[in-house]
């Protein structure tokens, strides 16, 4: 598969609510993952447990995907920006939060995700 | 001023419609961009020419940009979705096209600027 059609896929996923099937199905087992703060999650089921614990905190309505977007230099990498309309558990308050997402892609499955955002996601 | 302070700067000159004192103040003399097809500009005036050449090219009516966004493990760097409404002068057709941009600053200025999006900007 080319990177496009790996990005295409992930971006069709993600507007049908289907973020865990993409982790679980286009993810490297080795996949590092790093949050806004800069710090690193490495491999799939730790990745996956991550959001498992998002989830927990922040009840999910629903999502955007823009993109997928290339660039040429980067020719291993798909970008996608994403919000997100949540509740968040601890407060009852329901916010809209976005983030942009870079995506590396290696023998058809994604090895590194790295969100950039401001404040708490 | 920290990257944060510069990544304030330049979103609130863009949503100002100002970008082009954008690039006259906040763009390093040696900044390099990078379109979406990988294609190199070297140099402050090439980088606005490149600007100029894409106004002689198409209308512009407005813009949004979501951000800055960051990550910690870029410390130097910033990132901002922007949607163009734009008509193009070749065809009379109005549109909306988007992109994700990249900023890398060093000593307060813009030193690369790298976008990422899908087809013809």
């Amino acid at each position: 598969m080319s990177v496009k059609t790996v990005a295409d896929k992930f971006v069709q996923l993600c507007r049908q609510g289907k973020n865990f099937d993409v982790m679980r199905t286009m993810y490297d087992p080795k996949i590092v993952s790093v949050e806004g703060d800069g710090k690193e999650t490495a491999g799939q089921q730790p990745v996956i447990k991550k959001s498992e614990d998002f989830g927990a905190d922040n009840e999910f309505h629903g999502e955007t995907v823009a993109g997928p977007f290339y660039n040429g230099a980067n020719p291993d990498q798909f970008v996608v920006y994403f919000t997100f309309d949540i509740t968040r558990k601890s407060t009852g308050k329901r916010i809209t939060i976005d983030e942009v997402g870079i995506y590396t892609v290696k023998n058809d499955l994604i090895t590194r995700e790295q969100f950039f955002y401001d404040g708490v996601h």
